[in-house]
């Protein structure tokens, strides 16, 4: 892809459709390219394809490819990780039309990170379109990252908030991230948020911890309906774990919070009179 | 290694020895054989193996080992990492007598990284006596990471403060580190930091971004002398990364900081009465 250029977001208030979006005239090509999808699949779903062998990962993929926008991965949970499983895994997005997102979080000084994310076994950079980072370690981990993503093409989310209970990641911290966000807005595309924290339609915002009821597990993480993140908190998409990858028919989960994101947007949008 | 129990720790004004708070009756064992390497080795070193290759690390490993306590690694650097690589440097931690500290920075909720510290390629459980975590998630990182690590005697560092420019690590979030190092002492002992950040002597204070000279790099990272870090600000062990490797003669290089380093520790005792 080419790399996009720095300029400033438009603050609007309007209530934009996932296709407006996509054609604003500062809007990062793969912000662009992901509204897109979205608009076109009518889905707003991401499913974290927490697995730990490399086949059943590219079986969901290609069952689930149809039903989501983008597939969030751990490539380090993978205990048989091979070149080759990337390499399929990349044919899939494109057969289906999905972005993969390899929720890494790095959260290193900047030298580090460029090793991280270009470098070692996983060679996170090559195939992963979008990856994400903590700002804890300050401005030199976008930094670090951007030198080696932003000439392929590739775009990151900052964590902002997290659906974790006690997360430290709220008020002075998440203003922070999205200043930190402005200022690289040539490589940064959007949050990991819980709510939509600005009101800049180029960002992205992707809510986790989503299942259809309210609740949490043993460790701290929480969850919130698809209804609730995309009507009444302002997130553009849903990334859904243990909700798809639990159920007794992981297809059928899938389409059922496909649908319940889309009509929750579709809601939205006609509720801000579109 | 024997799981710990969670104690209470003890607040100290004095200065003690690194052998004297080896015997601390409530100290963690892993922390306390830490401290009894860097009392026996005179060594409060901690050599930072950036390096892309196995061989490289390895070799790095052995000729160093006499000089360091603790040999920190990024498993995910590397561009050849095996099995066999991480039971040929278990070795070489035995032979010489250092720790290994995977710097992996876990940064996600507790489920998540429960997998990553025991799964995945790395198996980063089986071989790393010590990792880190970032609290920015809340309190279920440490309880995932302790759910792996507790039984098989491993301890953790919380990343309390950080060495590089613009760090979110300041202030309100660090006396959140050390309540959640406070609360789970069974499994954290202690911090990576700039200066030592509370008095208890039961933790461990270790600080990166040392070099003989104060100073940067182009990506944020900002460099303290030994004599700043364990004199001045009170931390037990030097992280020594680039000061190391891109000395015209390392182990040269490694036995300047240990020098400097233990100077730097012994002045400190000395000047506290003992």
């Amino acid at each position: 892809g080419v790399p996009a250029t720095k300029k400033p977001c438009v603050e609007q208030n309007l209530q934009l459709s996932y296709a407006d979006r996509a054609k604003l005239p500062n809007i990062h090509p793969l912000a662009s390219k992901l509204l897109k999808i979205m608009d076109d699949k009518r889905s707003n779903l991401c499913v974290s394809a927490d697995v730990t062998s490399s086949k059943e990962l590219l079986q969901l993929a290609d069952s689930l490819g149809p039903k989501i926008c983008m597939l969030k991965t751990h490539v380090d949970i993978l205990k048989d990780y091979t070149v080759a499983f990337s390499q399929k895994l990349q044919a899939l997005a494109e057969k289906h039309n999905f972005l993969i997102f390899e929720d890494r979080k790095f959260a290193d000084i900047g030298n580090t990170v460029k090793h991280q994310y270009e470098g070692g076994l996983y060679q996170i950079s090559s195939w992963s379109h979008i990856v994400n980072a903590h700002v804890v370690p300050g401005p030199g981990v976008v930094a670090g990252l951007s030198a080696v993503g932003k000439t392929l093409g590739r775009g990151c989310l900052l964590i902002a908030q997290m659906s974790s209970q006690g997360s430290l990641a709220t008020g002075e911290y998440t203003n922070t991230v999205l200043k930190m966000a402005e200022d690289h807005s040539d490589f940064v595309i959007g949050f990991i948020c819980v709510s939509k924290i600005t009101k800049k339609p180029e960002f992205i915002y992707m809510t986790p911890g989503v299942q259809m009821q309210a609740g949490g597990d043993m460790l701290g993480q929480q969850y919130t309906t698809p209804e609730e993140v995309i009507h009444n908190h302002g997130s553009d998409v849903i990334i859904v774990g243990r909700g798809v990858l639990e159920a007794p028919d992981r297809l059928k989960a899938a389409e059922s919070y496909r649908k319940s994101g889309w009509d929750a947007y579709t809601k939205r949008l006609s509720q801000s009179g579109q």
